[in-house]
């Protein structure tokens, strides 16, 4: 019996989601929810799409809801709403509100008798993952996140937005010097502006003066100003040739101590190189809706994070196949 | 209240688990078992030293064993035999028996309603855990386990075992050819012999002949006949200044594809550098001695390996500061 899947709201999350359910043989799409005219959405699989107002007609239909809003508006919102009347799973990712996020769905949850992950991609969630293991096995050390390379949405939308530009993308790229002293070990203390650089690709409008979007770039405060940022001007053509996809990945390196001295060096690193970025969270929200359903089955219910689920519940094996393979 | 922490056994992973434990102000060490004489036994911190016989007048005044023998003959006896009146860790490594260790201690967890938590290092233990996260989250794609550099114990015993050879260390190294092809995303397909090399820094007896102890480390079958293997030869000095110490290291890898038409590549990489492999595995062991001690307290028993461990367990800090500092 599979798991079936709803994806409420359909924007690049949940076209992500929707050729991630083809990998997992468990699981199996049945809705997508949207708020605009159902009739105008045309989804790749052909699963059939409603409004988002319809969706409580599919309580007894859906086992767990892939909530594919983004962070700033959406799932604020509807997450706690949709936690009362199903299993969901999010990836909320504004850090200094999970707590708060939490709490909210938390109260739903527990309400509706249902289960609910939040926060469950890759930073936050995989990434959260690895700061906690690496904290808990080398307590006495300092532990690092890097991102990029990758696409910031917030970022490029900010150039876009600066006069005499068509079209932009820009790119967070993890200092390269910062990291080798990170995998030297040496503990080194730094800004954020310090961690990574930024590199722009900007096509301009007719008649823009290169001159100034380049200042104006280098001079956004809070987006650019301390950062060490490169401005290319590119064409059209190389634009669509080379920057519309949506790579990213990141790093979250833990460098401790052991031994009676604190004489030995020991060094943990996790990294993630992608080609796109929102397959690679789809994929991990449906292996935490995997275990969203099972711990719903088995009785739980209430908000939970990454942190609260038994990694075998992610893997659609049994537990003997898992202890004979990858032990 | 600090969980009360016994050694069981006193070699390596025992001594490193003394100088981890003061890194956990969570945790104290009460009591080392050995099966020598225990005036004999000096510990590093001075903890008192008992007899393995007089462990069971200790049930009451530990609150988890580690247990730090050998997986060969000491732990498939021991681990069973403890996990019946302790709440026990190890870090039990022979991969293909791990299923038939893991009945032997549940059964007997289960008889005496304690927690036990197995294989609990880092091969298997950390990357076992990377594994299944990474198939979980990629199921369409191929994972790859390297080793090294490090010093296999098994290869340097036998290279000692070699007429004229006077001492010997063996590192494992992972191959760059096939390291470089991994992350390249190809999904390559290898035997374990090209996907390491051998280095082997050896100390002549005086008058032995280089060429034979070469040739019969080269064509060594199972440890090295099949192997890229280099041979040093060294000083005594040489040996003691550079080859006494314990580094390990190793890097899972797995790469896959995503999308409609899996067009998107994607991956994930965990690896450490460990300049004591004791010590990183101590510390690992300490980490889920804290889960074993919590899962009791919370009514749990029987035998759990790091699968069934929910993250939060593994770490000293409250819920609420991991959801603010580490999601």
């Amino acid at each position: 019996m599979s798991i079936k899947i709803g994806l409420f709201g359909y924007g690049n999350i949940a076209k992500a989601a929707e050729s991630g359910i083809l990998q997992n043989s468990d699981m199996e799409l049945v809705a997508v929810f949207t708020r605009r005219n159902p009739s105008d959405v045309k989804t790749v699989s052909g699963v059939p799409v409603h409004k988002k107002q319809d969706v409580l007609s599919f309580t007894d239909k859906i086992d767990v809801m892939l909530m594919c809003g983004g962070s700033a508006t959406d799932l604020p919102k509807e997450s706690p709403d949709m936690a009362k009347y199903f299993n969901i799973v999010d990836s909320f990712d504004t850090h200094t509100k999970v707590l708060e996020h939490f709490n909210n769905v938390d109260k739903s949850a527990k309400e509706g008798k249902k289960v609910s992950i939040i926060s469950a991609g890759w930073d936050p969630g995989v990434f959260s993952l690895n700061r906690l293991f690496s904290e808990a096995f080398l307590p006495n050390g300092k532990g690092y996140t890097f991102w990029g390379k990758g696409v910031s949405q917030g970022h490029s939308d900010a150039v876009r937005r600066i006069d005499g530009v068509k079209q932009a993308v820009q790119y967070t790229n993890p200092s390269k010097d910062a990291l080798k002293e990170v995998r030297e070990g040496i503990l080194p203390v730094f800004s954020p502006c310090e961690m990574h650089t930024r590199e722009c690709f900007v096509v301009l409008k007719d008649g823009a003066n290169k001159g100034l979007v380049e200042s104006a770039i280098k001079n956004m405060p809070n987006y650019f100003k301390d950062y060490n940022t490169t401005v290319h001007f590119i064409t059209d053509e190389e634009f669509n040739k080379n920057h519309t996809a949506m790579p990213h990945g990141g790093t979250v390196i833990r460098s401790g101590f052991t031994g009676i001295d604190n004489e030995n060096k020991q060094i943990i690193e996790y990294s993630i190189k992608l080609n796109s970025n929102p397959e690679f969270t789809a994929n991990i929200l449906l292996c935490y809706a995997r275990a969203a359903y099972r711990l719903y089955n088995a009785g739980d219910s209430g908000c939970k994070t990454v942190f609260d689920i038994a990694p075998y519940l992610l893997f659609s094996g049994t537990k003997k196949d898992i202890m004979e393979r990858l032990i």
